[in-house]
């Protein structure tokens, strides 16, 4: 590791001049670190996200086109040259679109724009579960019993014997919660495999599989960490993301209720180790499964920035958009490890546009009257406002709602309180489930687990 | 002063109903406290009010009168008889109307029914400014030198002459920037005199006048403390509300630039002891002139929560409102001096409508689009919603925006953004003079005094 001294800080310079490929709240939340920073913001958007906030609030818009993400946020040429035309230095991928694509973070490099994340090397380790997993186990962290990628159902059936029922079975290529199957038995195994095989090599044109051990009540608690050009990273300790549906995470916190702190600390202090052997760079999270005993194991690693970065903001008082900034313009890590301290607690609800009494079925249509909460303690990111048309094209994320309270009792208190005051009309949203979720026991004693929405959907009133 | 933990806390409960005197933002801000404290709220509401969004948001609401404050606001029979009707066991004024009516404040003991605030008696003597200074001095605190009431133009002649020119001629029973004049010269003492003493005989029937000497470049900083049932005080540190216009404060910051923490740590620690000496109980807010050579004078004390509170919260982490809550229940302070740090830096804007550019005329209408800014570090303490129509009875605040950052400058930015992005159409607000004023040397400096305004007033576009 150099030392951050050895930098020559006077031929730095941050960014002029960024581009975000992206939209909806994540691109507002660059806009806005963007703003305050005094870096001007070009936004590429499609078609449909013409009227958007984003789009209104950004210094510079570029239309790269229609509104299929493949045609627009997934189009790498519009993209790169929307970035030449406005003279962008950077890139601010945001999370889900191209954030954790390899070429073109590559491709940024090549055209020498600078792709604010990891190089594309360490993003193909990484972003790919399975060599992940290797180069964890490598670099010091614990794993699920798990497989190499498979590719046919008789190597399969047979590393499925070796690691015994119930497994998981996840594609290689998944993300967000696709491409994820549970086996409880045998029996199953050859047709869940076919299915899920068939699914993802149409999705994503990658057919690979692997197994890995199933943990029955497990706790999906996730480290981030930031590593500067130099190789110098700390962690911002830990989210506690339990609450998901269908893996998809639903409510997040920072700390993680239950779990002692000095697993936490651990659990931080090796994931910082494993990314800096690996030459990561910029945010990242790594995810781990936390089972009854508490043993922890690593998962995956985001190599972006996530959803829920905001509770790690309100507990760290940290930004991290500007941190990803600092690193990204070569500007070595100011933060010492000590120097980290999680203060109070925070939860953060990710608001849909879905109808939770349907199957959570998407929504869409026009936002007809729109007032977030305000008051002590509350945040909120979104790129809503009344007259807003949601688009049927992209993800149903609507706001997420962020409260902040000395403790955990009073951050549930704030939240319901917040949810209670949130209107957003004109479009059915899972508030309401949201505000079953906070009053449920088990939730409030904080001891939730992946599979916790699932089994208690009768008293969350999802039937 | 009695140990808290000499207190049988089993006896101790907290209300389980409390009513609100006050309307507004800070109606607002209080339904917000009680409900995530699980303490029922009722507003008591004028007609004019009927479809505010506090009366909205209270658990209970009971209109006590027609939209002119004396019928309403100011109705003492009235707000008693709500209180009965609906039970509450204790009565929260806000800041303005009641909350410093020592009248009130005794009526409410003598029925029983608990004030959010010092006793009467306390409030009388700490209320009047005369009689506070003196309580202060007394208690050990500096003050400006100045006079006694003066109620004759004869004694007021003489006394005048002995402070010098120029000197401050400030009615006893002013408030809120009335009744205060600055007096350059002998020459035009008895006019200025004759006129003050008409007015404020006319608008408080009370024409007491007392005299102080005039500093020409002073901040304004005061000090929050908080003290409990049992004598307990602590303060949260200090506010700068230098930046007034025509004795209004415009924008508040915690921590104050320029001045040495020593010194804030120096006047924190006086007013605990004063108030304490004092007899005072609740939220109370000691403020200071401070002139060019760091000396600090006490001036009065607001014996009630104030408008600029949250620039506290946000520097301290606690919320100001729950402590009044806690306190006035009979709860020990669980605070401890040492405990409380100020961290970070918080700015507040008091966005009024009132129109700049025409002399500050208040301005009245429909809200036509409201959409306010969001993201980290930002707080919106407003009453406002896209239809409301703001009334012509009550004072011009639509909105306080608070913002939080790590140090003073990347607060100012975040400050900016946040104006930036603030949506409040149909009526006219003096958002672009907060934008002003915030990118203004002075103001980025740190150095402002309570004239800064009116001296910049050419550069701040004001004429």
């Amino acid at each position: 590791m150099k030392h951050p001294k050895t930098v020559a800080l006077s031929k730095l310079h941050m960014f002029r001049k960024i581009l975000i490929a992206n939209r909806g709240e994540i691109a507002l939340r660059v806009i806005r670190a963007c703003r305050e920073m005094g870096i001007r913001s070009v936004i590429a958007h499609s078609e449909a996200d013409r009227d958007s906030l984003p789009v209104q609030m950004a210094d510079e818009r570029i239309c790269i086109g229609p509104g299929a993400s493949g045609k627009s946020y997934l189009n790498i040429p519009n993209i790169i040259s929307a970035a030449f035309i406005s003279n962008a230095e950077a890139i601010h991928p945001g999370y889900g679109f191209l954030s954790e694509n390899t070429s073109f973070a590559q491709i940024c490099k090549d055209v020498n724009i600078t792709f604010i994340g990891p190089s594309a090397d360490v993003m193909s380790v990484m972003g790919d579960k399975v060599s992940a997993r290797q180069a964890m186990v490598e670099a010091g962290l614990p794993t699920l019993p798990g497989t190499p990628v498979l590719r046919t159902l008789a190597e399969a059936k047979d590393a499925a014997r070796e690691i015994g029922f119930p497994l998981m079975l996840k594609a290689v290529a998944g993300g967000g919660g696709r491409g994820i199957r549970l086996i409880n038995h045998p029996d199953e195994f050859e047709r869940t495999f076919t299915v899920a095989q068939n699914e993802v090599r149409e999705a994503f044109h990658d057919d690979g599989i692997y197994l890995e051990r199933y943990l029955a009540k497990a706790r999906h608690v996730e480290i981030q960490v930031l590593v500067d050009n130099y190789g110098h990273g700390v962690h911002l300790g830990e989210r506690n993301c339990s609450c998901q549906r269908r893996n998809q995470k639903v409510i997040e916190e920072s700390p993680t209720p239950i779990l002692p702190r000095e697993l936490c600390e651990e659990m931080g202090a090796r994931a910082v180790r494993a990314v800096e052997k690996v030459g990561y760079r910029n945010a990242g999270t790594l995810e781990f499964l936390v089972d009854e005993q508490n043993r922890y194991y690593f998962m995956e690693m985001n190599t972006r920035l996530q959803v829920e970065h905001p509770v790690t903001e309100m507990v760290t008082s940290l930004d991290l958009v500007k941190e990803q900034l600092h690193i990204a313009s070569g500007e070595p890590l100011r933060l010492r490890q000590e120097d980290i301290v999680l203060r109070g607690h925070s939860i953060e609800c990710r608001i849909t546009a879905e109808d939770a009494d349907k199957d959570f079925r998407p929504q869409t249509g026009v936002i007809e009257k729109y007032l977030p909460p305000g008051g002590p303690g509350v945040r909120v990111d979104s790129h809503l406002y009344t007259g807003y048309e949601v688009p049927p094209h992209y993800d149903s994320l609507l706001a997420k709602l962020v409260v902040w309270a000395e403790d955990r009792d009073q951050a549930i208190a704030r939240m319901q309180r917040a949810l209670e005051e949130f209107v957003i009309e004109g479009i059915t949203t899972t508030i309401p489930f949201h505000q079953r979720l906070l009053k449920h026991e088990g939730f409030i004693s904080g001891d939730t687990y992946t599979r916790f929405i699932q089994e208690q959907a009768g008293a969350l009133g999802i039937k």
